[in-house]
């Protein structure tokens, strides 16, 4: 931390925030210019982030340059990390494709999506049992006989499936059904849920929120690795702006400054991001090619009749052409479909 | 609802939209131009909000003419909510000021910060128990033990007090020590927390998320509404945006647009939007200009040695100070201090 | 400025940076932490800035602690800079209200709104000559012929005018007619332009960005005072976020913000911040409780037939009472309407 | 145009926007359900965007589902536009690279980074001989005497150039110099700078604005069309959002919904986008992906004494690399470099 003191501050502001500092037991490091004193601050990361001397006589500014996260660093892993799930595994060059519907509506409709996905190559299937939803008159989802459905499908053919935990008090049915836990943009600073998938032996896919900062995901995301559960995958899903054309506005950059920043996979969500079905096969090739390691994609059989997102789903057979597009795009970034044999 | 068809789009596609919004159940109404046609919908704001004619044949634009919300609106309600809360109130005229620090650390802290900001004025208690904190490794607040202190403290100078429901499971705990249920920004669309809330018999106060719009900010609330709890009070508390001068963007357009549509008082934080002490006492000033029916201020005895939110809160002298000054400008705004007595 | 090294970053790339600073005529200060290294770097405005030291080798992050802008500060002058024109000033204490339609349109509608404006107490008068539209299809503005009904009309009521320059080539056209030279939110980076109108002898009106931060704002001012121009009025007229109910977001921190860091008078246009009528006198009442020297206002006689933002304009008689409205608020800032006699 | 009324407006207000719209000479085409009445408006583009109703009595809403744009359009025109100047073409599967530094500083700098990107495939070159800058303190670019240099260097290997207008009165003399004009993000709408171009012989590269929405862009570029000039190529160069890691946000999803709503070509920015090297390479891939026509690319010999925008440019090693590294990709969307030969 570097504490920069206002212009010609004065020797008794300098010499408080050093006590506070001592107090607090974190070590001052003074470098006086003629102009301006600046304090570099040594400590714990539990100490510098419990500090608040913004406003303190003589403090202009307080620069972090401790980051409020460490588990999730390449500083402190270099190598990818690789979550493995059955057959499936996504990170380290293998690529995951996790497709389905937006929301869960019948047995039928969620063993043919699943047939189709795994067939054109998907490697888990998605499905929404518990909808979050900005009205409250909107369809809020089946619930466990959604999860019932998921999991009847996935066994069918052979995928491991996720779907969002949307209550913390659910998380422990919804791991009785499914593989992997999704938490929502909504809930991304939803602590105690995170606290609580810390704790639990499922793979986490953790979606960056509307407006969360980089740094902000990766805190997200260090709270479930403080809690002991290694195996997270980070989702960029689009961010609010002021452009309104598109959903949201996928950002590409922050998948690849992701990936220089943490060693856990990375994945993108062009249905969400866009909003838009046409946009959703060429946002999945440049996620492909800013370095993602999956995708995560709507696919419907009949999206007119869709009780959500139908707009941006795919029918599987555009999802079959988008796979087969993406092959050779995959062989370039030396990566290849996470599935078994 | 509007579907707005694409500049000569064939005839089967319109019936086909039309056959779709019959199938389930909406009126269709069409408007023949020669280059457009528009076809209106008439339906239950239920099934208007599960369909999704977006990505149809023939279809350029969908427009939502009906709110996502109802039993939060002026239309539904026009005379002002007023939420009663033992001698305190907030809304038609009564104005609300809930003061207090951001984080309970010890009772000694928060009976004096109760004491002083009673005297100066203020109409209802606030500490934080549990805290949303962006990194694990900050302070997370005291938890039960901080609710028991806040509880000790109102009791002692007869304030309520307001403390934020982190986490779902906690809600019934909460209710017992506190007279309101704050719902923090990042839990706005906590969709099962808002359902909780809306059995309770706690007011709820729910802060706008840090990228919610107004639309979805009313949403939030008719969740909580739909529930059976009409005791919502709505708080700005700065948006997100381009500008890292302040804190967060306080939205006072937010408040005065608010105040046109819906019945629910609304009140603002211009401690947290702001995040510097300078800016509280004008934007404070400016809220009440606005129209705002309350205020929700950070007072700390001690700022230096806060756990949290320091560089904003405002020392006892200095909350009594700003109550001073704005005595005379509720009068100009036809309010007074939400207390009894 | 500030060089943060990267952890444990080697000597010879610290030597290295060292070595560039020299070159450049700056002085480098070391201070060396266990793991941190950090650069304090002293000099110029002009060196500091034409240096880029964020790309090389071992360099974490760079940090300018040393602002874009000098002349505009408060450190560089204390007092309050009052703009005079004729019988008008803003600033210090003088509150200015500038009013008038978007655009001009007719000798008849410019001169009724002078008169109904000065009778309600405006202390200048405004009108579009050139108006910039998103669409080339929209109405442009009547150019010259504007001006000279904007003069007529100002010379009519003994108001001051003030008018947008929105061609740099027009710029002394613009001064032959108008006492205040506007720059349009879009032009605020238009540097050419500041150059220009910093070498005129008319008042300056500039605008915020849509999208500009406040140090780009204060160092847009700069421009136009470098070149000799000190009188500089700052307005803030709303940015664009994320929210669509009101037209932008009118950031009033900002303006509380802005009257700490400059001595140049700052003003507020709530009619193209909100874009709604209703919401005009509620947001200049908030504005004047920030702390605003001013307001820009949008009045039509007959808004329903304006060519130009009709929907946020008010008629006459609701601007009288708007500023019937707003002479006690500014009795409460100690200010008066910025008008001799 | 649609025209929403509240519920239940009373005929008269129906009936006023009516006659407004007969008046200006627009056709309106009433649509009554029972609650709700929706007037369509046929008229010309130039009627429709002078009328402004928002604010009339009894309307909701006013929707225009005209476009304010009409040339640059895929609509108008559903084959791609291809920009050819001398031996290089952009658009139509002809892929452009613009490679060379932010700002020129000498010609041996221009000189031997023209060769070097020449070498490595780059379609023309580009250098700032005018650089608008946030402070006036930072270097502002050697006017003409950079311009005579970007030539040399661009005559000297056979390279078209590129470079940017900051002032609608140096565009003439730019245009002796250069084969491309560049009109920056921030004059994205500087309208009397399109207009001005739109009468010119030169290619118009034009950058979309930190806050620009895509149908701004469109109707900026249809200020230069509208003037006969139809060679305009436009380039995403990121957007302005609340993440400060990277330095805007490339919205690669822009670049895609361009290419359905419009003939001209488009290419991305991924130097000013991020503003760190490390991220130019797989931006640069994405937007290839994404299905942009060509690339910008900052490259300079020695970014550690570039006078600007060093941290995101690439030595010549590296740029020819990236080059190498998209033969291949450029080949999966059947594009190719656009030279002759």
């Amino acid at each position: 931390m570097l504490v920069v003191m206002k212009d010609h501050a004065r020797a008794e502001d300098v010499q408080h925030v050093v006590d506070l500092l001592t107090e607090a037991g974190a070590e001052a490091h003074l470098s006086q210019g003629e102009v301006k004193t600046i304090i570099g601050v040594i400590g714990d990361r539990e100490v510098i982030y419990t500090l608040d001397l913004e406003g303190l006589p003589g403090v202009e500014q307080v620069i972090r340059v401790l980051k409020p996260f460490k588990l999730v660093s390449r500083d402190f892993q270099a190598e990818d990390t690789v979550v493995r799930v059955g057959p499936s595994s996504i990170g380290g060059g293998a690529f995951g494709v996790i497709a389905g519907p937006c929301s869960i509506e019948s047995e039928e409709q969620m063993v043919s999506t699943a047939r189709a996905v795994k067939a054109a190559g998907a490697t888990m299937l998605r499905g929404g049992a518990y909808k979050p939803r900005t009205s409250p008159y909107a369809f809020q989802g089946m619930g466990v006989e959604g999860l019932r459905l998921l999991r009847i499908a996935g066994d069918e053919v052979g995928l491991p499936v996720v779907t969002e935990v949307l209550d913390v008090r659910d998380a422990d049915t919804v791991a009785e059904y499914a593989d992997v836990l999704q938490v929502g943009a909504r809930n991304m600073q939803n602590f105690m849920m995170l606290d609580e998938l810390g704790t639990m032996k499922r793979p986490v896919l953790l979606k960056r929120g509307l407006s969360a900062t980089i740094e902000e995901l990766l805190s997200a995301a260090e709270y479930v690795l403080k809690g002991g559960n290694r195996d997270v995958i980070l989702c960029e899903r689009g961010i609010r702006t002021f452009e309104t054309y598109t959903r949201n506005t996928l950002d590409l950059g922050a998948v690849s400054a992701l990936k220089t920043l943490t060693h856990l996979p990375v994945i993108a969500d062009p249905s969400h991001a866009s909003g838009r079905r046409e946009l959703v096969a060429p946002m999945s090739r440049a996620a492909v090619a800013a370095g993602a390691d999956g995708l995560m994609i709507e696919v419907h059989p009949d999206p007119e009749r869709a009780r959500c997102d139908g707009p941006q789903s795919l029918i599987p057979v555009a999802f079959s052409s988008l796979m087969e597009d993406l092959r050779p795009r995959l062989a370039l970034e030396h990566k290849r479909l996470g599935v078994d044999g």
